[in-house]
């Protein structure tokens, strides 16, 4: 008997996440196992208030799955709306298994990152306690490439390259002058330094920035960092800094100036680390500083997306549909590398439960010595996740997003 | 005779800069009166410490003008000095003319904005007085669009693009929370409001981003702009302003909070004045809000270039050596528009003491009545600028930019 599926977005935009849509959409358009096609708008939040708009309707045209593909940020829209655990209030669980029912969802899709699987995790054991048909499968996505299980996130080669990119063309900028500079650039990334660690990628060609790295993973000192600066300054007129928002000092206290406030998920919520460090530079050293935060851009830049990330997200969303109607529940969909080079992925799936509400973070090996830089290893990790370039399609001098 | 040419850049980067000097190395190349084609390091500073490097050779090969047309910043980097003028001091000029005759230069370019054409203005005069035969032409750029004499700087169009591209994308990212949110964008521009109304570009196919968008040839009055975005509150959700770093209240005032600090020429620096709305709203009304200032990617991103800026750079570039081999001196190079549909320009000659140091703002005309937005006679002046996409080079999926 055909079902319907549900799919919905959570958690902060990437660039791929409507990749994964695309993929989910294309997959179940083409399943003899699923009828109507839903999506849910602000992820649970909007499922909750009954939200659901008919994607099968939205979507008949391929034209417009493909244009999909290569919209920024989420197309359903997202919330940071929290669940009680169903041992704290089953009132949330039980009016989902409701709107499931009433809408005879067989399969519900949730793209997300370790948040988003922590509902998908704690939905599909309840739904499963109660006897309901429906499995409930996670798609992985988030910028911050944190997620256990899966050698990398879809997102996160977009913003690799979006990132490095950036700092290759600020690097050109800071060279003009022939003055002593440091630039010091703050890419997101809260406890892993993934993003802050793929600006690395921007040195080709003797390109020599960012000259150095500070990741979260190490702890930092103000005055290894100065000392570090100066002894650059020694030999170079400019010094191009990456530093990861989150990085704390020894005691774990983050170095932003903001680092009281936490959001609704209690995560400290980081902010100005970039100016601290600029701040310390025109205080300690003395020469010509700026910082530059690249701010959301990071994930929202698709007019320089990744093709490999957008293929990746695409088939992990088509790959999400392939569990479900296999009858998996509780699982994320997940990728794993064979090969670095030439590079090569395979697709599988992995138990929720191994995924939701844990952090992967880089490891030691892929870090220098003194701290203030990344290995080999990195770069032969991140090197694959940025290669290939999408055919944007422009309109009037813009990138042609779906509205 | 032949003689040998001089050409060197000034002021601060833009993405076209490189694609003028591309125009005039193609054109000396081309010419029977230049023999050798030297580059100035670091403007009129390098030049008087006779750091010259031989161009000619440097690009023998088409396809290296190609890549460095496409490489943003200023591959001869740039200087922020100021000559005193003749009458104050007259040991620079000297120096200048000097170098000029010892290197048998008789067509000195230098392409930059409006400090530079200043450089041109008194250097031009002072040779002649000294009946040195050297024609020296300027060259336009500015990311500012504040040039006098000329419909459109080599730079706007790019950063036009860059900035109207982001603006989209980050409403993209604004719009997937179900919940009241103002987005500050800050955007470059001291004095003339050009860049942040090319944001008004953003706006296409029913996308409303920027809802507001403010001037520094509007005076900013925070009751009004608190006002007008409660007044926006009450139909949306979300509102996204776009904002000049350089907007000023009543009396004058610089609304940044670094208002006090001074460049090297005496202009203001201006920075924080995102934060300043972003806390505005904040405190008046209350709801999320966050400031994204665009800072120095708007002028280096040659990832997303215009072509059609670059193309008219790279011809700004040739028309100037044109202009100099025909005598002319003390000129720039500029270009008229002929219509805005279909989009054409003529390229022509100035004279240099018409733009020195001067200022093109805004017209009233291209700005609401409510001083919050700007007119179609804006959208259709910005229009043809930003139109066509550079085939960009990619090399391990970053642009291949000449080092």
């Amino acid at each position: 008997m055909m079902k319907n599926c549900l799919v919905a977005q959570s958690g902060g935009p990437t660039v791929a996440i409507n990749a994964s849509l695309a993929g989910v959409i294309a997959a179940a358009k083409q399943s003899k196992e699923i009828d109507v096609i839903y999506g849910g708008e602000n992820g649970i939040e909007g499922i909750l208030q009954e939200r659901l708009i008919n994607l099968s309707e939205k979507f008949q045209d391929e034209d417009k799955i493909r244009q999909l593909e290569r919209t920024p940020s989420m197309f359903l829209g997202s919330c940071r709306y929290r669940m009680k655990t169903p041992e704290q209030d089953t009132t949330d669980y039980d009016k989902l298994c409701e709107i499931l029912e009433k809408y005879q969802i067989g399969y519900f899709f949730y793209i997300g990152g370790n948040d988003s699987m922590d509902t998908v995790l704690r939905l599909s054991a309840y739904a499963k306690d109660k006897n309901l048909d429906v499995k409930i499968v996670g798609v992985p996505k988030t910028i911050d490439n944190d997620l256990e299980c899966i050698d990398h996130t879809p997102g996160f080669g977009s913003a690799a390259k979006y990132i490095a990119t950036s700092v290759l063309e600020m690097a050109h900028d800071t060279y003009i002058y022939n003055i002593e500079a440091v630039l010091i650039v703050e890419i997101m990334g809260r406890n892993a330094g993934w993003l802050a660690a793929s600006s690395s990628l921007a040195r080709m060609d003797g390109q020599p920035a960012p000259d150095i790295i500070c990741l979260p993973e190490v702890p930092f000192s103000k005055d290894a960092f100065v000392a570090k600066v100066k002894e650059l300054l020694k030999h170079k007129k400019h010094v191009i800094v990456a530093v990861s928002e989150g990085i704390q000092d020894e005691a774990g206290n983050y170095i932003s100036t903001e680092g009281g406030k936490v959001d609704q998920f209690g995560h400290v919520m980081l902010c100005g680390t970039g100016m601290v460090l600029r701040d310390l530079v025109a205080t300690e050293i003395g020469c010509k500083t700026r910082c530059v935060e690249l701010n959301v851009l990071q994930r929202a830049a698709s007019h320089l997306a990744s093709k490999t990330d957008l293929e990746e997200a695409r088939l992990l969303g088509e790959k999400a549909v392939a569990l479900a109607v296999a009858g998996e529940n509780g699982v994320m969909s997940t990728l794993t590398r064979v090969k670095d080079q030439p590079y090569a992925v395979t697709y599988g799936a992995s138990d929720i439960r191994m995924i939701a509400n844990k952090e992967k973070k880089v490891p030691r090996t892929m870090i220098s010595e003194d701290g203030f830089d990344v290995t080999e290893e990195m770069l032969s990790y991140l090197r694959p996740l940025i290669q290939g370039e999408m055919e944007m399609k422009y309109k009037n001098g813009l990138p042609d997003y779906l509205r």
